[in-house]
């Protein structure tokens, strides 16, 4: 089912060049700074589910898909949230995915499930309703061996480590347990604070009160507040966290003065609050954590751009995390600038920012992060996180920005099986990329091997200080 | 003049697999769901007037080239209508036009026209100032021929079935002849009722009293005004329509309560209309229409994002579709909520939306389109009905919205022998586009026959329900 | 270091075409007609001081990369404005320049540097830190040699003829010299009235005073300050300019009143400006500029979309220009329309539009200068005088406002020994772009050698009345 030349560009020349770059890569050790796998997998190391489980209920890009095809989720075995009952037979549902696998042309989907399906579990056969049964079994037999448990898929998938993402208020039972496990395996966390710096999420008092009991900080106060996510910072650095990850629907940060700082304060935690005053306070705390990254050295990433949840029939029964988020346009260069005049000068920080919005990567981002010495330019994201998607990224990034204003790839998937397959799609990309400026003489094939190591390796180990 | 590997990657073995692929798709016939000819010539079959007449004065795309160059439109007989005399010979016109042709070197009008010129008129050479009156008589002689009456083209062209747009209040009087003739020629109509829907359109109050008095129903009320659009789409539909039209400058929707749709229809109804409630009435309609089509199963179509009559002096000589209709910015995440949270999860609904903004392919309508069920997407429009338009498209929405949540082709024209060339370019470069994947490996082969002949096929009758 | 197919596509048959076509234009004189570069040169041609003087000191597309990356501008020479003092030692900055030369991989800079180290000094090897200061010396040395004089380099470089810039209240000193000098370079320069034109320009009523003063004129007064503009409009077409120039934030035009014209001006010239005024006022002096067009035949150029100086804490020391300069989204369509509606359709007149926001090509750019006789499109500007920024550029121009409505090549630079690479990176993008189009038969060959000199040379001395 898998190619060697797959992802490479047509010409001979180029081809071989993008071969002969990514046989030097291949084999690298991954590293996965950014991604939404569960640390209970790696602290208990149970067995997977059946393949329904692992591979169409959690994956949103899979059920998303057929969705927008008329299946409904709940023949598809997602979970609702308003109680109507779902399919449980990973066959039948198994079934219905496979019949649909031909909407999967084309996509990136289809390449991380043939890339699993092919190299995890040995099948030889495009899935189709004919093979499905087949495949249903193999795959299930193969989830009951030892070495199908997560651990040993980490080894399998040589990852050098890998970060998972936690909230703020999280107690990192799982994280402590690996580390005490003797395992080998490197999980480190992140730290998400979006539960209690977003006055509009879900319970967010209630979190806030949660953050208050963690620390021992009265968080009412804006000096306890600040110094809860300082003390949660260093619980996070102690787990192994190097960065802190931020999703907010805009970029935008501010930089108030003291008084106002406090006003909005204390509208925030007052009650209810005007989605000016929320953005707001989104944007301050953007800053806020800058500063505190200037002390504690954990990179500051921010995630811009999706506009969540916008399915509301749909969210009503399913709730979050259904492939109904979508992304809108979204400007950094007004909404950046509080931040990054106040501390995008100063040694040793580091910003890396993503976005749903590709025009502003030639047109904001590059000239960004070709200028500010705080800002790196996080790797094409969700959506983007494929063989098009990443060549448009290189192709409007790199004259401006260079390579080495990037971050190497984020895999950023909760899809654990699929994680060798999306390195793998970046590190094809990246050498045929690097490929065709060898062939038309912009750069040198010496050059590009270097730069072929940095992209693949090197510059995830560097940005994310892993 | 045409090359049988025109529009193909140029790499050898890329353009083997496109040519292969192309073999088995271009002599399918020609589904036209959207389009702008006049049903008049196939009711009335009366031979196509001079070459001037056929190619230059009817065709924006020409013309506006011409004038923006320079070109005076008086002098290619683009009639007035504030009285100034135009040229009407058409020799002369031609001459004209015949000079400039290398204006339109790299643009797909280019394309359409040598296809024609060669395919339809048996010209040879490339259109200049030395071969134009050749050119002239050869086309001339061929209009006279009763092989070169509309009916007649109409099957040359291997037309299975064409739509054409009628305003609500068009009596389809033309299409009832065509019906009564007993010719086999499928030619239907489709429902556009943006001169009773649009609060700006040219004499909205009048064009509300013909609908009045077309359906019998009292349009001064909401309840009489959306019983007369039943009445029409169901007498539309008894034409043939399967599919209503709608072009406002937004994607706006809206779902007002009961009480604010009421006082919005008074506002609207009663006299002056701000553009705010011009808008919001619009937004409104477009979701009235998409609960009728629930009931009448008409696909609704949305085309958004022209500036129309941009350049107002030329408006006032000349009137509109002039070629001064400028794409804007053009955003849907937010406009197209409302009526997808109304009824974007109903089984049955099929809303197909088009952009002149290429920027929301990747970032709103593939995401959007490979979430919702009602929802597809129009392929490339107006500028962008291109080689590299078409391309772009691809790349930019297979990603994220796969093959299927496209309808095929749409070639959207008023250029008659346009037609087969428009249908031709969409073939090549979807057929360019899929060996592109099986040569990196992305889609098997087999796969790729079956796409392409659904691209140029299968998804447009599907999609329309043709 | 250059090899001779650099920059054309990968695939040996298009590569061949656009070889041919390349070696038909690569040695035409080169055309000029907007840039920055510094008419002392010219004037008083004396030697250019050291390498870094030369290379890095002066450009920001090289110290910002190095800025980016942690490298102090300080180190790298840059001169301060608040008395921070700064490397001086110009082989210490060439060493830090050297060091860091691999962060310009895959950028244009890389290429612009490698052509002058290779073409103009000879240099053989890429540029490290080990050969670091074999370089410094041997460019050194070529600098003290009359024959690397600029008005030797001139020459060599083969321009026909270079425009400058300069503020309307510039007194033109150079530019007298050079035409008393009995040299035989044409320098001529271009009419930049920011300066007076821009309420928020540093120091914007004391060049008033200066212009009322150069010019004898009331400029307190509105028709005063107009007939300013038409002096020293004169004064500058005397001296040779052909264009006048316009740096704004947006590209809002206007088309006020007399009254509301009026009141504007005395508004802006009476105290503090609000910004909503500056606005105003630049956009309605773009049309009085386009109305004195009319009259005196300079050419209009419009360059849009910078937020300049971004960096605050770097502005304060550094003073503008030094890589802080981002692009942001811009609009034209409803921006441009006052200016369009009162002059566009007038014959003669010629606005040439600029933009840093590459979406606006094919949605907004190419439908306008598709259809307005007045307008023509810039090249692919700044950030995008690149390989992938040019090629993009035709992609989304191309098919909609064809060739003729383009106007060659601007190098746009202050750097001096970059022109020729500059101008050669265009006539190879172009050549590339003209060799698909011929290989996948869009062009016939013999149109695309004629187009080919076209971009080369003949678009610029027609659009700039050169």
């Amino acid at each position: 089912m898998l190619h060697d030349d797959r992802l490479f560009p047509a010409d001979p020349s180029v081809r071989s060049v993008a071969r002969a770059l990514y046989a030097t890569v291949k084999d690298l050790p991954l590293i996965s700074p950014h991604g939404h796998t569960d640390p209970a997998w790696y602290a208990l190391n149970e067995p997977f589910p059946d393949p329904a489980q692992l591979f169409v209920v959690p994956d949103h890009y899979v059920f998303r898909m057929l969705y927008s095809q008329g299946v409904p989720l709940e023949k598809l075995g997602v979970p609702t949230v308003d109680g109507t009952p779902v399919e449980t037979d990973g066959r039948a549902i198994w079934r219905l995915f496979a019949e649909h696998y031909y909407l999967f042309r084309g996509t990136p989907t289809r390449l991380w499930l043939d890339h699993a399906f092919s190299d995890l579990f040995g099948l030889t056969e495009r899935l189709s309703a004919a093979n499905a049964d087949h495949a249903y079994d193999t795959i299930a037999e193969h989830l009951q061996r030892d070495d199908y448990r997560p651990r040993a898929l980490f080894e399998r998938f040589n990852l050098e480590v890998i970060a998972t993402t936690e909230s703020a208020i999280d107690p990192l039972t799982y994280h402590q347990q690996i580390a005490q496990s003797g395992w080998g395996g490197r999980v480190v966390t992140t730290y998400r604070p979006d539960a209690v710096v977003d006055p509009e999420f879900e319970g967010f008092h209630a979190n806030i009160d949660a953050l208050s009991e963690l620390t021992g900080e009265d968080c009412c106060t804006l000096d306890g507040y600040l110094a809860a996510h300082r003390k949660r910072r260093a619980f996070f650095k102690a787990a192994g966290a190097t960065a802190t990850d931020h999703g907010h629907p805009t970029a935008l940060t501010a930089d108030l003065s003291a008084a106002d700082k406090q006003a909005l304060f204390d509208r925030v935690m007052g009650g209810p609050v005007s989605a000016a005053d929320a953005e707001l306070f989104r944007g301050q705390m953007l800053t806020e954590m800058a500063l505190m990254s200037l002390d504690d050295g954990l990179v500051l990433q921010i995630h811009a751009g999706a506009h969540r949840n916008h399915n509301g029939p749909l969210f009503a029964r399913f709730g979050r995390d259904k492939g109904a988020d979508i992304p809108s346009a979204t400007s950094y260069v007004d909404a950046l600038k509080p931040l990054l005049n106040k501390v995008g000068n100063a040694p040793g920080l580091k910003v890396i920012v993503f976005t749903l919005d590709e025009t502003v990567y030639s047109r904001e981002l590059a000239p960004l992060a070709g200028h500010y010495p705080c800002l790196f330019l996080g790797p094409a994201w969700w959506f983007f996180d494929s063989a098009e998607g990443m060549k448009r990224y290189r192709q409007l990034v790199t004259e401006t920005a260079g390579f080495y204003n990037t971050v190497g790839f984020n895999d950023d998937t909760r899809a654990f099986p699929s994680i060798p397959a999306r390195h793998d799609v970046a590190r094809r990309i990246d050498c045929g990329f690097l490929a065709e400026l060898v062939c038309d003489h912009r750069l040198d094939e010496d050059e590009a091997y270097e730069v072929a190591r940095d992209l693949a390796y090197g510059l995830a180990k560097r940005a994310y200080n892993l």
